[in-house]
């Protein structure tokens, strides 16, 4: 499958990386172009799905650069984190509580499919969930349910077991999974890792 | 040992009920008494540890009527979430991302030892950890490691192993542990039961 992934940062060229390991034809999409990369629209118009992978508070502008017509009818796989660090740290988020990032998105790019997942976990337990011993959980999110299920195929052939794949509901529950960020960096701080994440247990 | 408990809701009776069961001496606070219970402020001076159970949005003006001097130097253990439910469901959180009502709290009543504590799993699951199968982690936040230890210990007299409960550091990682809850809702919907927790797992 075709393959474009917006975002050169760690989580981009991770997600890239796999991708193509995994037999995909990839385009890595920046803002610009050079002999690594292509534009955001090139990207975003070779992929039969499309990742945004760029850094939180300048996805609507790259999903803006890559254009509406390259998106649509796509599924948009939602990695970002709409991390702010211009206050210090800990960061803040630059949306939450009432919206998400993931929801803006959606509602800026109507026809695209988005699905929200993988921001939970960091770039290597995103597509080498065995690094972290045991089993443990990742989420998605969206309102279509032929794109959920399209990405918890993909996340199952990124090492993901299907039973730890946990569908959220819909593209509101993308304010959960970004606002679990704040208890995600305080884990790293906790544990001493950033290779960490929760497995959920409920009563039967 | 005296706990005061403050709040008559769910949570309140049953951490007020639990205490009561391991022997311990327990008054429960309310903005008005009856024969059941006693104000805020006699609640909080009969304690040697006060615990928060008041509804988030009520809880500083429930802690105002509780008296400085009545929690001073003493042990806090902030259980609320500072729900807002007034624009309908799912509900926001009225303070997040850059504070949270914890460090309010410790804000206000600085002579206290505020221990943020059992926020992130509901009022069974408090008390009886072993309702949700395996193991799975408490948290605890807090400026005082003594206060926590307490905590700690207290946690462990509930049914939670020592090794289950996690300390994230100073109150401001309460903010995590706040914003953690729209995920747990997510997590009710998802599983279907609110009896409901997470593990963190780590590598090594």
């Amino acid at each position: 499958m075709r393959f474009g992934v917006l975002g050169t940062g760690t989580v981009g060229r991770t997600i890239a990386g796999k991708l193509t390991e995994l037999g995909h034809e990839v385009q890595v999409g920046s803002r610009e172009a050079d002999e690594d990369k292509v534009t955001f629209a090139e990207a975003a118009s070779f992929g039969e799905v499309v990742v945004n992978a760029t850094a939180g508070t300048a996805s609507l502008e790259a999903l803006n650069a890559a254009g509406a017509a390259n998106l649509y009818g796509k599924v948009l796989i939602e990695v970002a984190n709409p991390l702010d660090f211009s206050k210090g740290m800990p960061p803040t988020l630059s949306v939450c509580n009432d919206t998400s990032l993931a929801e803006q998105i959606q509602e800026a790019f109507a026809e695209a499919k988005v699905v929200k997942a993988l921001n939970t976990v960091n770039a290597a337990v995103m597509v080498t969930p065995e690094v972290v011993p045991g089993s443990h959980t990742i989420f998605v999110a969206g309102n279509d349910d032929g794109a959920k299920a399209q990405v918890s195929e993909l996340l199952q052939s990124f090492g993901w077991p299907a039973e730890d794949v946990m569908d959220l509901g819909d593209i509101a529950a993308a304010r959960a999974m970004e606002m679990y960020l704040p208890l995600w960096l305080r884990l790293f701080g906790a544990t001493g890792t950033p290779q960490v994440n929760i497995k959920v247990l409920a009563a039967e």
